[in-house]
């Protein structure tokens, strides 16, 4: 067991939203990417909460927030790695990240008065996650201070399907903690191409670092009726072991609003810490296969698949019947029990097809 | 109702054996392939069966030699295109094609003295079923006379997959019907090519056309064993409304062999008639596919499947999840419940590898 120093005590908040369509068939409302195996053996959440056990670094057991039908599913799986989580806080419904981090600073300060909390999706990969800690730890003085702390990944690519945040001056000795200037929405791809020759631009992960009463005084400013509605919530909240559930109407009467938009672009003591750690937000079945396979470029495969003759496919099998690949070269096979998906890995993109066709035609 | 001309009636006798591996992961030993739908909407076995209804010509009401576990399946699939057969014959155990035919020769023996019977495999697919039909009701007088009759389809292709038979001389005054000179065994390519481009040279069909009485007695003289072991399971057999179980004991003594090396190859007063009637063995998912496109070299869809820029594919679903093919090009998809099969259509011989990949895995 580590030693914790609780004057640098940080309070892991995992947010577990969304549902994409982009990886179709396996994700799904019921049953969202975090909950399956994409790039471990373990799921992505289970990934994302040992990322930051107690014998990690001087981490509190964390606060996980999620939606309340998929509170026995993450139960099993916080189980089946022998987590115990100081709370789950499960929203009636979802109301994007703001809320959701709200709720879980407001249980932070009801709790311990105060603390440092470290809010991370659960659906992203990092392959180096000692450098997120060392940045989160070389941090925690300044989101003490009430700075807004977000971390920025360095580009790899110009990719236009990502936010970006624009570096500004250095706020310690060694100029590794920088000042933000502003945040950019998706942009265009000449002024990607451009962010990644120039440098100071960074991809926004969604990874924050702040004081749970920062973070509400700062969202009292800038979107009031975000803390109004989480306060009430949780004030009237169910508790039971240790899931939380915020009453429903006045959680709902928060507003849809991301925490970029509700207080990072408007707060005034924002930083960013660029950070390399092998950073994905396993958008696409390709950048599963590229996560997975790694150098070899070779085949990968999840489940009961089998390949012959066949080179750089993934074959991804959950809950569907077992695959054969036979003479097909880089494509992605996915076989879950709602579907079969078939394609080239450069086509991944082209997976909404699939998804709207059959939503469709379900309602 | 068409008239029937009971001097030239025929019975026609329909054989439901064998499943292959080459239809993986559809056809298995529960549930061959005649009893799925692969080029119509219809299962091979009821086109079988309506191929050779009373109002297509002279024929009685079906007798149809089948395993007894699938005696279930075949009532329901008779009773959903409203055919009663004449009788149900159910092997306690497989035993290949003469001693299948011998017991159904047994049983017309038994219920009309005699009588002339078409012998049909149900896994077959005729495109033009008219000129078969013609053929036989030609042939109905040699068939009476003591000859037996088969079918020989004029090659389209050096196949080497397939028994040939070689003609001889004319039988009729056309020269429609000829004899047989012998019958090959699945020949080298060479061999395949020169029959092709000689002529006089045709598939085996399986498809023959013979007396019951003038069968067994062949059958008496090459391999009196069938004969032997036939009679006596018939004469113990167990009946239930159109369902006959020949004896266990008795009809197991019989000797696994085909019908063309128990008595075909042996007898004397063989004939062939050949025809053109788009006859294909449905061997291969190629096949499949070609029969079911057809010209167009289109995409063809079984079930509940999705193709988007994506051509010349054959996507078939029966008892499996849904598929979303995007982007591929001449590719059989697959998806049941047993698996899911991925490969290019000209790859198909290569589907072995997948059976048996997951036969030896089941065992």
């Amino acid at each position: 067991m580590t030693h914790i120093d609780q004057t640098k005590l940080i309070h892991p908040v995992i947010l577990s939203g969304g549902a994409g369509t982009r990886l179709w068939p396996l994700s799904r409302p019921e049953h969202p990417k975090q909950f399956f195996p994409l790039v471990s053996e373990r799921t992505m959440i289970q990934d994302t909460v040992l990322r930051t056990a107690p014998s990690a670094g001087n981490f509190a057991a964390p606060v996980i927030v999620t939606s309340a039908r998929h509170e026995a599913m993450l139960l099993d799986q916080l189980t089946a790695i022998e987590v115990a989580p100081a709370a789950l806080l499960l929203e009636p419904e979802g109301r994007n990240t703001a809320p959701a981090i709200a709720i879980a600073a407001r249980w932070i300060v009801e709790q311990h008065g105060d603390g440092v909390m470290l809010v991370m999706p659960s659906d992203h990969m990092i392959a180096k996650p000692d450098i997120l800690l060392k940045a989160a730890a070389a941090a925690h003085g300044l989101a003490a201070d009430g700075y807004m702390v977000t971390f920025g990944i360095i580009p790899t690519a110009p990719e236009t399907g990502f936010g970006y945040i624009a570096e500004g001056g250095a706020l310690d000795a060694e100029g590794h903690i920088r000042s933000v200037n502003c945040f950019i929405e998706k942009p265009p791809l000449a002024d990607a191409i451009a962010y990644l020759e120039n440098g100071g631009f960074y991809w926004n992960s969604g990874i924050f670092l702040f004081s749970a009463r920062a973070l509400l005084d700062a969202l009292s400013i800038h979107c009031p009726t975000v803390t109004e509605a989480s306060i009430a919530a949780m004030d009237q909240a169910v508790a039971q072991g240790v899931s939380i559930k915020p009453d429903h109407a006045a959680f709902a009467a928060a507003p849809n609003i991301s925490i970029d938009h509700a207080v990072m672009e408007k707060a005034d003591r924002v930083a960013v810490v660029p950070v390399d750690m092998g950073w994905s937000d396993v958008g696409s079945w390709q950048a599963i296969w590229a996560m997975r396979a790694g150098e070899e470029a070779g085949n990968s495969i999840h489940g009961d698949g089998f390949v012959h003759d066949a080179r750089g496919n993934l074959v991804y099998v959950e809950g569907g019947p077992p695959v054969a690949a036979i003479g097909v070269d880089n494509c992605v096979i996915v076989s879950t029990a709602q579907g079969v998906l078939v394609l080239p890995r450069d086509r991944c993109q082209d997976v909404r097809a699939a998804a709207d066709h059959f939503r469709k035609r379900a309602s």
